[in-house]
């Protein structure tokens, strides 16, 4: 066995360690959620599917289509979501992931920010990825 | 048939579409659990079971004597919960339930109530009862 093979073989480990780490997961999600979200909301239909289900402020919605919709006309264009604590644990033997977020919501314009809590259930796909089954979005009025 | 019959199915019928419907039973639950926490803490312990796990201010504990045993020893005797929303999704085949709480939590002798978050994840037990699976908290600071 060469050295180089060792090598690739110890990278070949850690790279699978990484995606399988539910915090390290869960925090890649978050970023991109987020990010996608400040820069290109529409992008958001890829991470849901016609399953899917949002709660927002109250407000049941179900289907891809209908919660990019939904999340598009809001009464808001530009936005920044900053994060501030990021929680995982896995939801059970299907193979999902809870995911629980808190932060603040800074609009364009206004002074301060929103804080919020938000809470997304990704589930696997058979592709190997995930996408998110549930998501419940909160703000938390002082 | 009777009008009596009738009238013992329909009561029948409004038990069990009581029974069912996820929003009233997660306000039960979130009543039952908050009411517990505040007035005989270590009777949580029949909420949750060896493989529940609770994410409390991003601390990991897994089952129900280890939780019980964090809930009971926090630095405060005497505390209200005072819910502001409850939101709930079901979780997917297994029959599980997701329920979202944001509120205010008391603290005996304190000025300010303090703003928190908590989700959790309902799972059915064989005996036509549910159990915490899931339980994230964190405190929503300023």
């Amino acid at each position: 066995m060469t050295k180089g093979s060792n090598a690739r073989r110890e990278r070949r480990r850690r790279t699978r360690e990484i995606e399988i780490d539910p915090d390290s997961l869960s925090k890649v999600f978050v970023e991109h959620y987020y990010s996608t979200f400040d820069t290109n909301r529409s992008g958001l239909a890829n991470l849901y599917q016609d399953s899917s289900m949002l709660t927002f402020e109250g407000q049941k919605i179900q289907g891809s289509q209908n919660i990019v919709a939904k999340l598009t006309s809001l009464p808001f264009q530009q936005c920044k979501h900053i994060i501030t604590t990021v929680d995982c644990q896995p939801s059970g033997p299907a193979g999902g992931m809870l995911v629980f977020v808190s932060g603040n919501l800074q609009l364009a314009g206004e002074q301060h920010a929103l804080r919020f809590s938000q809470m997304f259930h990704l589930m696997p796909t058979p592709q190997g990825s995930f996408y998110v089954y549930n998501d419940i979005f909160r703000l938390n009025y002082a």
